[in-house]
């Protein structure tokens, strides 16, 4: 299988653009088949600097959030220029890819259930890297320290809060203090700390709304390091905190490690979210630098052009990309392999090229095989997803 | 590049399960990796032969729709079991991965303007394919024959009308036949037919409202044909229809081709639609042969499961999938890659596994690299998802 992992294990010449790759170095941005990602390089590298300044002069470590963008070399940027830790992922398959990729300390930030895949876990550290993952439920642990001990491996634990999602995780500081207890005396197993990531709340337009979420996970998350001190155990790690919330975390005392991924890519959904001064994130806080490239394909009437990036090339689950850098088109509809564009003073061409800023960056980016990196008009790179199909 | 184009060139010994691949043939059907697409091979063949028998007894050709499954090996059961003609797909990379695995007619349902794509369109049939595309715009056509005759190949043309669902395509039989006229006189090309396909009205619930806009259709398509007729053009084939229109242009007495897709593996939202007794035709028309194989992965809160099939396993432009055999559990909220299922009366346990119809089965199965064929709860088949990727 011959599925690059990174830039560094991909031969170029076994590839053919048009039908393999999208692009490749030293080509004209206008030459790029589409429809495609590309990543304005200059814009992406501010965003990862930005962070990391941000992360170091709050004290905070950054563990990123690799199940943005799938990508190893995108990571290794990220932990190169932005000083991140290491990842966060969210399965165990795509743990792999990035342990195999040579990244060191990884977090599924999430519950590993199946047999199959907590003994695939319990052998990550073979290939190199530390592991911690999430646990929700007591009955986890023995799984997950059978197997542990079974390989020889230690496996970290992050006992998961649900604080405010509604989806994975604990209620209440008795529950935490339990597994953690369990965790503790598991042979094969570390207790590490807390997992008190807020997803739903990330989204939410409204600076104070955000604040309010964040201000009850907070809490909660203080109640629990409490009991747990209590109860004898110490919490290494507090980790969460997102693109949406970064600096509630950072302020929060309590918190120490950031799991921010989409501010380095941004998309349209997180674009629309408000500063403290009601500013869009994406005017001040974060650049655009994910981009769907597409072309008119059809402008058989007068008003409407249509584009080669359809349902297949994105998720429209936050909503319709934006067109960037443009007021006098709009896209307005997705089917699978078109997108229609409202061009009410006929101002398209066929051929012409369109830059898209996804709704949601996370799902789309998983559509794509290949992020084609260009500064300057001119292609850069060509950066596997090396994580896409990675769903296990 | 070894990725697989259809089964016969897939070493499954290259490949591991959990990382690369959900399964391999002889595994039982609860020790898949989750999630992944699995196909009911008994319900995809009644599928497929009740098309086929359709069509066959219509007189209608059918050439199946490739962009729905975009595999080689269910495209070639189509063939050989449901007696279809050739595919029809929406871009030349797709075109390519059939061209490669054997299939020999082709159809390119859609524009191709870049001149990058026109090329590797005229080098289609030295892969051994005849091949056709669909233009709506005349200034297509000297660049498709330019092309056609660099290569030596011939280039079929449909002329595409938009019979309603305001896309690609013309509109009124004068614009047709300059289209048509431009193509027959074009060295390379050769004036084949009409595109007549009407997507948008598909998905509408109601039998007698698909009818009237299908009767629209016909009616562009009868004063099409005869206006060519008049300039004395023949008309060799009327192509269209889908899984939600296919009797009416079967009927009609002016098409002579079919395009269904959907109908092989079904979908939620093609489910809800009714055929002419109000019947939803995954009742009694079609079977659910697609499933999204997912497995629970947290029960934290007594009334709430959470599976492991979220937005990287689907697409949910179309509507939430269901959970298939099931009414006591329902999927309610979908994020990256996280299902939240309620169980109001907590029958599920952790590690049981269920299978989901997805809302839109198109982009769904673009999200996924393989299809599991599973038979009397055994896995009798792994076939790569051929043309994923293929979006240039």
């Amino acid at each position: 299988m011959t599925t690059p992992i990174s830039s560094d294990d991909l031969n170029l010449d076994d590839y053919e653009v048009g039908y393999d790759i999208p692009a490749k170095p030293g080509m004209k941005e206008e030459d790029i088949q589409t429809p495609c990602l590309i990543l304005d390089l200059d814009a992406l590298e501010r965003n990862i600097r930005k962070m990391g300044d941000y992360a170091k002069s709050h004290g905070m470590r950054h563990r990123s959030h690799g199940k943005m963008h799938k990508s190893v070399d995108v990571q290794r940027l990220q932990q190169d220029m932005g000083g991140a830790v290491g990842v966060c992922c969210q399965k165990v398959s795509e743990a792999e890819a990035f342990a195999r990729g040579g990244i060191r300390e990884i977090l599924v930030s999430n519950q590993v259930r199946d047999a199959a895949k907590i003994d695939r876990l319990a052998r990550l550290p073979k290939l190199g890297a530390s592991v911690i993952v999430c646990v929700d439920d007591v009955a986890n642990i023995p799984d997950l320290s059978a197997a542990a001990q079974k390989h020889g491996t230690e496996i970290g634990v992050f006992v998961e809060i649900d604080c405010g999602a509604g989806r994975c995780g604990v209620i209440g500081a008795d529950k935490v203090v339990e597994i953690a207890k369990a965790a503790d005396a598991a042979p094969g197993l570390t207790f590490k700390g807390l997992q008190a990531y807020q997803g739903a709340m990330q989204h939410m337009d409204d600076y104070d709304a955000r604040k309010a979420k964040l201000d009850a996970a907070i809490a909660q998350v203080t109640e629990a390091v409490e009991a747990l001190k209590a109860a004898g155990l110490e919490t290494e790690l507090v980790s969460g905190g997102g693109t949406g919330s970064y600096y509630f975390e950072s302020n929060s005392g309590v918190y120490n490690e950031l799991q921010c991924g989409s501010y380095a890519f941004m998309d349209a959904d997180y674009g629309r979210i408000k500063d403290k001064d009601g500013n869009r994130i994406d005017k001040n806080e974060w650049e655009n630098a994910l981009f769907i490239l597409t072309s008119v394909m059809s402008h058989a009437k007068p008003d409407k052009a249509v584009v080669d990036a359809g349902l297949k090339a994105q998720s429209v689950d936050s909503g319709l990309p934006f067109i960037y850098g443009r007021d006098d088109v709009e896209y307005v509809k997705c089917s699978d392999e078109h997108g229609v564009v409202a061009d009410p003073q006929g101002v398209l061409k066929v051929g012409e090229k369109l830059k898209l800023v996804p709704g949601h960056c996370d799902p789309t980016c998983n559509v794509h095989d290949w992020y084609v990196g260009v500064r300057g008009g001119v292609v850069e790179t060509i950066w596997p997803v090396s994580a896409r199909g990675k769903g296990y």
